[in-house]
């Protein structure tokens, strides 16, 4: 599949957040299926006992006129995916990446706010225009 | 959104099976949101303290030439979908409706077993050419 627009941003971003991107794309290859989430990155925590944290990350434009329609599919995507990664590496953390614009047009509404609570969506949010993260929401 | 191209062969089947259709959609509105569900049917439980049961339909034909893509969007609907139903009857079960022929063929990959386990996806399979249902699976 092509690469969101938003991809370099997002990796740009998340360098800047003090991770390191060890995966462009990550792949994913357990249950007969082969899927690719759009970054992998890793970080030291700054407790030394706690390692390193593994992040993937799927980055969502919401480009279609329909936002539901592509909030429906960025929802099946994103657990479909969490069944995959808790196979190939359980540790690994799945966030969505999404526009401050869009997180702050569409993510506040009510049938939005009770699917991330309920299905456990992770949520990374990026500033596009400076290409910085903004907010981690989990 | 347009009807699905099955959408007359699953009323049929369903009607068939002993259902009532009750609704041609099934209408939504709740947490501010409106959606539609294909059909909404009910049926008399034979034990008759049991009541009435009732379910709604998302037909899905699975036509993209990726049925990777075509599972996330039904996975991410019916998941929003359910969240929906929860306010406004929480008593109806939902379904997801597809062809013996799409079940075949892809319903036993252990991806997608591993997401109708893991999400509780309920599923109704019809047979497209003598418009019956085959089977229930919840």
């Amino acid at each position: 599949m092509a690469k969101d627009i938003y991809h370099d941003i997002v990796r740009e971003a998340i360098e800047k957040d003090g991770w390191i991107i060890t995966n462009d794309p990550y792949r994913l290859a357990v249950l007969g299926r082969d899927a690719q989430i759009d970054l992998g990155a890793e970080k030291m925590m700054i407790a030394a006992d706690k390692g390193v944290e593994r992040i993937a990350i799927e980055i969502k434009s919401f480009i279609n006129p329909s936002f539901t329609y592509d909030f429906h599919l960025a929802l099946g995507q994103y657990l479909n995916y969490i069944l995959l990664l808790e196979e190939q590496d359980a540790e690994r953390e799945l966030y969505l990446a999404v526009s401050q614009e869009v997180y702050d047009t569409n993510f506040h509404h009510l049938a939005v706010e009770k699917a991330i609570q309920r299905y456990n969506l992770k949520i990374v949010v990026f500033d596009s225009e400076n290409q910085t993260i903004t907010s981690w929401i989990k």
